[in-house]
């Protein structure tokens, strides 16, 4: 498996320092520097971490010239870094044929060089576009359709009518269409509103573990291209995640809510229903935005409510400082008292 | 499938004002105001939203007399459009058969009209309602009880012992009856508390993808009647949650807290254990509730450690203005420094 | 079933005041003190509630001697009881077969007296080792091993190449060894990190349903002997637990965290990436670590962000009373100017 660093700079058209006929047999991380593999260094400061170790060489940015092991110059060194490792590890093969053990409806259509794990269902008019895998124990539900080259990882659930886009990733225990949150209060219990649309994920969609995003009440939910969402994270009915948004762990969004493109939401945010986020948008862990919250294009927001980042961190700086302000305050105000007082009697 | 306004009107036993005849053909929401359809609107300010639009008529309530279309007057506008919307998209029909591939104890007992789908497990006595439906990688553990009509979406778990009602909704990827969170540290490791009790669900309760309701450590967890809870939402061993109680997602409710009827907990709000919850309260998004809080009948809370709403709204706004507050104690201790400086010398 | 106290108070080593014939028939918490049932008080305020119950005996400390019921002195009465319920509720017995609806691939390596139940799946070189259970719709993928007495409840997924130790239990939903959340953006898309690292959980690990684990970029993610994680709960790539850290519901550890030995973190806390958290820490519930943040040893921090709990405790204090404290300012300001004008005036 070993190739040289030749071959590996080659493969990411970068500019080799060093000798070509090194010897690399793996792609590593600055943490792990061990014999024989290759990593990246973004700056001097992290390439210095790698000083004295095994390393055998390592990727920069073009301003980094001089180090005691081979460089490969790059644009984007993590990028390049990232291309290393699926060369050294390629996409796993699945072993495209329908287990026995599958329970597929006479009426589903099965694409060519499509995996059906054993205890994986598809169910009535359902389709699976073609290299598109279905591990065990996923269900399928009736009229929907996933594209090609789609990984559906084990036990994952798409319920009856939602869209798969092609080269999508759904995680174990994703739940793709369960019913939105719906009810109508009619005096003396919740009545359901039943939830009629469905949801749509686009291509190049990559959705994490136990995830569950809940279908339309009426229309779609949509994923668009590229979005990247963690593990654990709830998108309620009618939302709407623009391309290549990520949305890390935790995040939960209430319905009716639209996100931007190229948009970041970090751990454990929370939006009331109606919110509408734009575009480049950075939300940070465990901010929360109140129902309706509009968010213009390229802020940055911190804190619950959220504000601007700006705002947000003096006004964190003070909340540190409040029990020592309360102090001041409350010395300011016998202090003014006294003064008070002094001049009282001048005037008496 | 289409409907004329004058059937939906007896439908819903409302009062309409335009021509009856006209053809129904669908259900929509305000903001999906599609040709054919019917939708609702609970105010003028949402009625001029449709003005204009190719909407075929809209259910208001009393108050509200003309418009550029059909109108149908009821006391509750998204009530009788949820009971249309059921007109229009009746509840799925499942097959009411035993798959072959199910896997049923012998010792188990099933209803009539019940649904078995591949790859569900009914185990040693537990009993399955008439008309329930026990869907694909569903496990039914031994002694655990079913009522009737009841939905167990995909891949649900419900560990031995537990019970649940008739006409409940569990959706994918919910675990009921799972071990409580429960160990007493020796000294160096924590040694596991048994967890002996269950967990009982009664009528009508719905629960949400991947949520996740752990049995008691000795009697039960209990969900009673009418709760509706959302997805991804923790409840901890020997909670007791009352009727008609709605749960929204991420919510976490730590150990022994109870909740009365008719309460609202928002998105990712936190309890400590031993909470005590009152009838209609209304908790608020993110807000946590610290160990043994008891919170009387009626109160709304916001925050962590969470407050009444007044209060809380106002340390919010305070909060909001502390940097701009720091500013001028620190301004108004230079000023009282200043003057305590000349009266000082005027006493001199 | 019933046991004398003679026989109880042998099993615990413990000292008994009172009649040693008495039969205790179960084990039961202090709310529920029923007859025939022995439960145990920590101090004497507990103790009181039990108080002209039904009770039939009590574990107490050594420090408590008298009561109107037989009491059992023990040093931990919480653990002595512990012990108490495992002697009354046997830890469950499966039955130790292959069954037919199992899918094991040929490559795969079973142990002696495993349980594999209907609809589990064992893939291609995988091993599991003797008295180890595989519950229905779990999924142990290639490479795995599971070592001796592990209890895999129904509907788990763990990855290729994850590691799990011997006498861990996995609750329903868990997914171990889901890909790291890991992308490089190329100026355009998202660019997926391949995650080629796995999984290693070691002896005595219990994790609750429906937490996630995911898989190393390069290297494992690794939780430690004796780890007690509870539902929902989210642990990111390369993340490592110290041996008997306690983490409680829907906590959220992001990518390359460390937490050292014996640490508690409460319900829905949160860490940005790359913190160190030491030994015996205690992190309040809802609180946030930003990222990179390092925790010694013995700390305990409340608060987003995160501050040790007596300066959070006077933060929360003051921010408490910021509303009154904000109008406080304005008064003194007014008065300031007050006097400022008055001093003008007589310098005039």
């Amino acid at each position: 498996m070993a190739k040289t660093l030749s071959e590996l700079t080659n493969l990411i058209s970068g500019k080799l320092i060093g000798d070509d006929q090194t010897a690399i047999s793996s792609v590593t991380t600055i943490e792990i520097p061990q014999s024989g593999a290759i990593t990246f260094a973004n700056d001097e400061k992290n390439l210095a971490k790698l000083q004295g170790t095994d390393i055998a060489a390592v990727l920069v940015p073009e301003s980094i010239t001089e180090f005691e092991k081979p460089l490969i110059q790059v644009a984007n060194p993590k990028l390049a870094w990232a291309h290393l490792l699926w060369a050294f590890h390629p996409a796993r093969e699945f072993d495209q044929t329908i287990s026995e053990n599958a329970f597929v409806h006479p009426s589903a259509t099965i694409g060519s060089n499509v995996t059906l794990e054993p205890f994986s269902v598809v169910r009535e008019n359902a389709k699976v576009g073609d290299g598109s895998v279905i591990r065990s124990g996923s269900i399928i539900d009736k009229n929907v359709t996933v594209g090609s080259n789609t990984i559906i990882h084990p036990r994952v659930t798409v319920y009856q009518d939602c869209q798969i886009g092609s080269n999508v990733i759904l995680h174990s225990g994703v739940v793709v269409g369960a019913d939105g949150f719906g009810y109508v209060f009619d005096g003396q219990r919740q009545f359901k509103v039943p939830q009629v649309g469905n949801v749509i994920i686009e291509d190049h969609v990559e959705i994490g573990a136990n995830s569950t995003i809940d279908r339309a009440t009426a229309g779609s939910t949509v994923i668009h291209a590229g979005v990247k969402i963690d593990n654990l994270v709830q998108i309620a009915h009618n939302c709407e995640l623009g391309s290549h948004t990520v949305v890390c762990a935790q995040v939960g969004i209430s319905g009716s809510c639209s996100v931007g493109q190229y948009s970041t939401l970090a751990g454990q945010v929370g939006f009331g229903d109606h919110c509408e986020v734009g575009n480049q948008v950075i939300v940070g862990a465990q901010a929360g935005l109140p129902t309706g919250k509009k968010v213009p294009d390229g802020s940055i927001l911190l804190g619950s409510p959220a504000r601007p980042m700006a705002d947000m961190k003096k006004q964190f700086g003070a909340q540190l400082r409040s029990a020592e302000t309360l102090k001041v305050v409350r010395d300011l105000a016998k202090r003014v008292e006294e003064l008070e007082k002094k001049l009282d009697k001048q005037e008496v």
